[in-house]
């Protein structure tokens, strides 16, 4: 099986090097030659060509790890050269819009598996990539009316190869509604609290492991995330509001010096918090 | 010199550990039995007693490892018993209410060093003991007019030997305003992000270290921390609301469709936060 890598960077470069192993050839492409040659020089790839025509036809299965816009750039600029009966995925953090801008295609002999590998890092480029960062995280398909047992199957298959522990599928909305929850407003709440910062003192003086946990996501890809943002406005708006009520009743306990309320809420939070491993 | 540990939980186990390496006596104070007992096997203090009467005279330097109020009432409670001159250490994460309650002891002649070692786990009690946790932290001393620079001296290099990475002197009141929001705020949010999971889908399956990192904080002990946020509640009150404000520059963002300025706002955060080590 020919698997291709559209897009080396660190998504797409810990993919090839974690599906290298198992003897998939693997066909690298991408804009930037220095990328390819990286990824050459250190046995990432098999091959490697800055021109998606001359490696597209060979390829079973290709994973575009790209961003959401320049996924959706290359699907238009590209679907006709993409081999008869081939597999396409992508990696994009949102899905109903992904999906729905390739519903055009529905009737092409080609088939697409949409999918959300919930694994980054706060790096970029080939030159991180690290298969590592797949082991143990989660992996979720959103299934299409369109789609085959058989194409959702080599999917799932080639996560749990990639190190994947669970291998989820639900529908593109309800993933657009979860992960704006556990992605995108985890995002807005460390961007918030670290602009939140007046810096009076030396806060660097002044921290513990609380203040760099919640903090370290807000170095941010302003590129990819303000992308991810707005194509899921909706639910993040809706899950920015709730945990400001949440926030809202912590405060009235505080205002109101109510030690009990503040008691049962941290209680709460525990006991739902341990559920999580 | 004779170093007491007076409550031997989490932080008063690896104050012990850490300093016995350095060839003190540790004296172990606790009511329970079953934790000096454990103390003692484990070669955590040379000597452990549930009564302070056996013990306080003989200490040079006291760490008050209890909560605010357990520290308050043990001061009041015991303040005589103190050997003259001794050098009283606490380790509470608000530092004015606690200066304030000690004011009436100014003219004994035991000396106060108010101090707030920034260090934690998600764990409590000896057995979890670990002076690792010191090193690379940050420990505060708040001074007063009352102190002598030869007893700020001694609990400075006391806490250098226990691995602490910076030991900085700020007065309790500027303390207590970047506590607040280095870490009862960050505690705030994660309690509120946790509590605003309506556990629709088994979000276990949805999330990334994003979302792990933001709630680990939020299996808190309530005990603690209920004092913790009502004993800084003016600052803590301030912090929520600045950070408040900066989420709704963000959700006003998003409502608008203005990239620009989400764009914008990550870019201020990722230089903010680079800053921090």
């Amino acid at each position: 099986m020919n698997i291709g890598i559209v897009g080396l960077g660190l998504i797409g470069g810990s993919y090839a090097k974690a599906l290298k192993k198992f003897g998939y050839k693997i066909y690298g492409i991408d804009i930037n030659q220095k990328s390819l040659d990286y990824a050459l020089e250190h046995d990432i790839i098999d091959f490697g060509d800055t021109n998606p025509l001359n490696i597209l036809s060979k390829l079973d299965v290709v994973f575009l790890c790209l961003y959401p816009d320049d996924t959706i750039r290359f699907v238009h600029k590209y679907i006709n050269k993409f081999k008869r009966g081939a597999i396409i995925s992508d990696v994009v953090g949102i899905k109903r819009q992904i999906i729905d801008a390739f519903d055009i295609y529905k009737h092409d002999d080609v088939e697409f598996v949409f999918t959300h590998p919930i694994a980054g890092r706060e790096t970029s480029g080939v030159k991180h990539s690290d298969e590592t960062i797949f082991h143990g995280a989660n992996f979720v398909i959103t299934p299409t009316k369109y789609n085959t047992e058989e194409a959702i199957n080599v999917i799932t298959i080639l996560a749990k190869q990639m190190g994947f522990a669970s291998v989820t599928q639900l529908p593109d909305v309800a993933h657009d509604n979860i992960i704006a929850f556990t992605s995108q407003l985890t995002h807005a709440i460390a961007l918030s609290l670290v602009n939140s910062d007046d810096e009076k003192y030396d806060t660097s003086l002044f921290i513990g492991d609380s203040y760099k946990d919640l903090t370290r996501i807000a170095q941010i890809n302003d590129e990819l995330w303000s992308e991810l943002f707005l194509k899921n406005s909706y639910y993040l708006l809706k899950h920015i509001e709730k945990f400001e009520k949440e926030l809202d009743t912590l405060k009235t306990a505080l205002k109101n010096k109510d030690r009990d309320s503040l008691r049962q809420l941290m209680q709460t939070a525990t006991k739902k918090r341990s559920k999580i491993k």
